[in-house]
């Protein structure tokens, strides 16, 4: 039985093949270029497989997707109907959200882009900032990571209220769901945290008629996915002063182009989708865990439904 | 009965004035320039008052210190002996601080000062940092201040410890006392969060001794007073490695003047004596409800103990 990975970067392909190996010392672990025999693979662990890949081993049991979002597999068009799909959640990769989370909303609700341009200029002024009960905070996407970000906001003292398809209850979170709780979770939003998954209906759903809802000059953090953001309705947004600033770690195109001009913007932070992440050491033992579970018991928790598309 | 009330800005003063006039109805409030009958002033409301200024006040009950601090009253070397000092602690004051350590701890833990050198240079490359739960966090000064702003990183999943003059317990945070428990508290401390109050015995505390007990490449972050920092000792321990980065919010003198090297150190965070403040309209409440009590029961639980110096 062979265990086939997929990483962009060789390197890293390279290092989840020797951790796996060790941990699934039964198995036969190859990179995909590696595979001499296709219909021995019976796991693919990928991050964002090259089209058709997936369809190529006709035994396949599972795919193993090297994160939360399922979005980066079911790309694939040729993906094999109901081939069950296992997402990578551990808590390092809940805790490292929920600390990013965090840190973009203190730093805009503190004016840190501002101070520290007073900081270039050698500008002594005291911008004063409401204390965080008196700062509202919405998060979208309560799935595990959505709703851990959201509890370590409401613990920094902030008034958070959480939106998401269906209707979910956090201790100290006001929770909307649905279509009809869109326009009352936007309205009076200071800061928005996008956490959703990528489907047909969150696709685009960062967009002007949304940034309208918002408080006046609020702030939008895309932590989720690129394809969530309109870009052009941003820079509108950013320029008629609807909206004050935006954190961006999700890009259409990753790596963002070195000539994109989003990079510049005096209102926008960039970060390069390291909001989260599994590093290989944590990541692998989660991986194998869920292989031997799901060869033993032919299912495991963190199984996505692929016709929510999450 | 007047309140007279100091505060190096007259706008500031003014705006104190008018709201401590309309909360203590029963009372004369004048700004220390104002003040016509100095014999009838009762309670002085001051931030970094003029030396001798108060000792002009025969009849003085309490002075109100517009802060958690003390050292900016007991520096004037005119003040009455055993004239009671009240502080000024809302929950505002410890919000603001439990807020700023959180997001300077995060934005040294995430590397955000190096993320953002990389925007602007269009340069996308993941920094990998581990999560919280594996960050060494110590926090000197365990009052209500300091021992709120460790709970906070507690809860954001950090590996807290604190350290104080006196024995305290800390739900989720190792508590060091002591001069004893001070080598154990620094070692393997990897970012340091001073909110200590500012004595004889905790000036120049932050010093070449102190920087080379902690972890390799630790940062510092004082948010306490100025000269808690012996300044050439953190230079010199940023150009040796022995630190990485810093955030100073306070200075020996401020405003910091605009040629101070320290504003263009690369390592360094310059903030503006920000990390926490009293805003007028919850300050006041605060104050006229302390100078009320006292005037009633001859005592308030926020009295400084001038003899410890907090």
């Amino acid at each position: 039985m062979t265990v086939a990975i997929y990483i962009p970067s060789d390197e890293s392909s390279q290092e989840w093949r020797d951790r796996l190996a060790r941990l699934l010392p039964e198995m036969t672990v190859q990179t995909f270029e590696e595979v001499t025999d296709p219909a021995a693979v019976h796991y693919a662990v990928v991050w964002k497989p090259p089209t058709g890949a997936i369809a190529g081993f006709a035994n396949l049991r599972a795919v193993v997707s090297l994160g939360a979002g399922v979005d980066h597999v079911l790309e694939d068009r040729e993906l094999p109907a109901h081939l069950p799909i296992i997402r990578t959640v551990g808590t390092d990769l809940t805790q490292r959200m929920r600390e990013f989370v965090a840190l973009q909303v203190l730093l805009h609700h503190r004016r840190l882009p501002e101070v520290l341009a007073r900081q270039r200029a050698h500008v002594w002024e005291k911008l004063v900032t409401p204390p965080a009960p008196r700062r509202v905070v919405g998060v979208m996407g309560l799935g595990n990571i959505g709703a851990a970000s959201a509890q370590a906001l409401a613990g920094l003292g902030f008034d958070v209220r959480g939106w998401a398809r269906s209707p979910h209850e956090i201790a100290g979170v006001t929770c909307f769901a649905g279509e009809d709780g869109l326009a009352p979770f936007l309205a009076g939003c200071e800061i928005l945290v996008c956490l959703l998954p990528l489907t047909e209906s969150t696709r685009a759903i960062l967009n002007a008629a949304l940034f309208a809802q918002l408080a006046p000059g609020a702030v939008v953090i895309n932590l989720a996915r690129g394809p969530h953001l309109v870009v052009a309705d941003l820079l509108e947004a950013l320029a008629s002063g609807q909206l004050s600033g935006a954190s961006l770690d999700v890009f259409e195109t990753e790596p963002l182009p070195a000539d994109d001009p989003l990079w510049d913007h005096p209102q926008i932070i960039v970060t390069p989708h390291v909001a989260s992440f599994i590093d290989a050491e944590t990541g692998s033992r989660l991986v194998a865990a869920n292989i031997a579970r799901f060869e033993a018991e032919g299912s495991v928790p963190d199984l996505a439904d692929a016709g929510r598309g999450y």
